[in-house]
């Protein structure tokens, strides 16, 4: 059966990637783009590297716009990251009966909660997973298992994410993104380990 | 590395084993007795035909001696078995690193909350996983694909829950156990399918 993975490159969405792969999925990983700037190129070179089929998917520039809207308003950027991750959880859902990101344990943002997993699994009649069981601990000795890792302070040219966007949108828009996005270490997926 | 994995012989604890075998860990399938009956015969069964290691790790008879107690006093199963789950996770962490148990994502008891989650890893040193990332309906999809189930009403003989050793208990004491567990269907898992 086919499942579609929300793929930023990073080692949570490959990690999602290979569980589902390992129980016999036909893995298709998803990238998204609002055509604002085209963010997905280490997400497509991180899928290659794994050998799994990769896809972008284009969605609506207004997703994004209303997102950054949001976070100008909020001066903060969860209430826009969450409102993305719905509106694409939405489209995917359309498209995919089984879909999946990597969110895990401790993340807060995005995350969908109980109920909201429910009604949209009920709503779309597919199946969603993520990595909620499983703890940031556990995902780091697994993927530096697993994976070759390449990390750097997260930029738009080494990461998929949301944000990547989102913080072109800002600057475009005369603000300041590194005061919204504090800098972190992006963990992004080159390759397998040798003996994997 | 090795993983301990709490095991009934039912699919979600077998899933949970083949996602952690499947990532490269050393798994060990663990069923708990407390020495009022042997149900640990079918899940021993189960994990031969996975062809995993399996262990009986016998606790303390006060534990279940506890929880029957309370199962009695709330005319309800709940805190009982949530009491002999944390029990059980306690001892559990004292000697493995890595331990996880079959709980997925609609599971309501046994059932760790996250703040518990982070208390027992924090306490005890250890990294604790589960299946609350899945729903059912897949891992009812994924189980079918993987194994070779025995679908019959739960008794004494086809299951290695916490509840068998409690039922026998329940009516040694003179309790009707049908009245506060109600029937419900097992699936036993009996081996692999073909292509697995």
């Amino acid at each position: 059966m086919k499942a579609a993975v929300l793929y930023s490159g990073g080692k949570d969405s490959s990690l999602m990637a290979v569980i589902l792969d390992r129980l016999g999925y036909d893995v298709e990983l998803i990238t998204i783009n609002f055509g604002i700037f085209n963010s997905s190129i280490p997400a497509q070179e991180s899928a290659k590297s794994l050998g799994f089929k990769h896809k972008v998917l284009n969605l609506d520039k207004t997703i994004l716009t209303d997102a950054v809207d949001m976070i100008i308003r909020d001066n903060f950027p969860n209430n826009g990251i969450n409102h993305i991750h719905h509106m694409v959880l939405e489209h995917l859902a359309d498209e995919y009966q089984v879909i999946a990101d990597g969110t895990r344990r401790e993340d807060r943002i995005p995350k969908l909660k109980f109920s909201e997993i429910q009604s949209l699994e009920d709503r779309k009649g597919i199946q969603y997973l993520n990595l909620t069981g499983i703890g940031y601990k556990t995902i780091n000795d697994t993927s530096d298992r697993l994976f070759t890792l390449q990390k750097s302070e997260s930029n738009i040219h080494n990461s998929s994410d949301y944000e990547m966007e989102i913080r072109v949108l800002l600057k475009e828009k005369g603000y300041d993104t590194n005061e919204i996005f504090p800098q972190h270490i992006q963990s992004r997926v080159i390759g397998w380990k040798e003996n994997e």
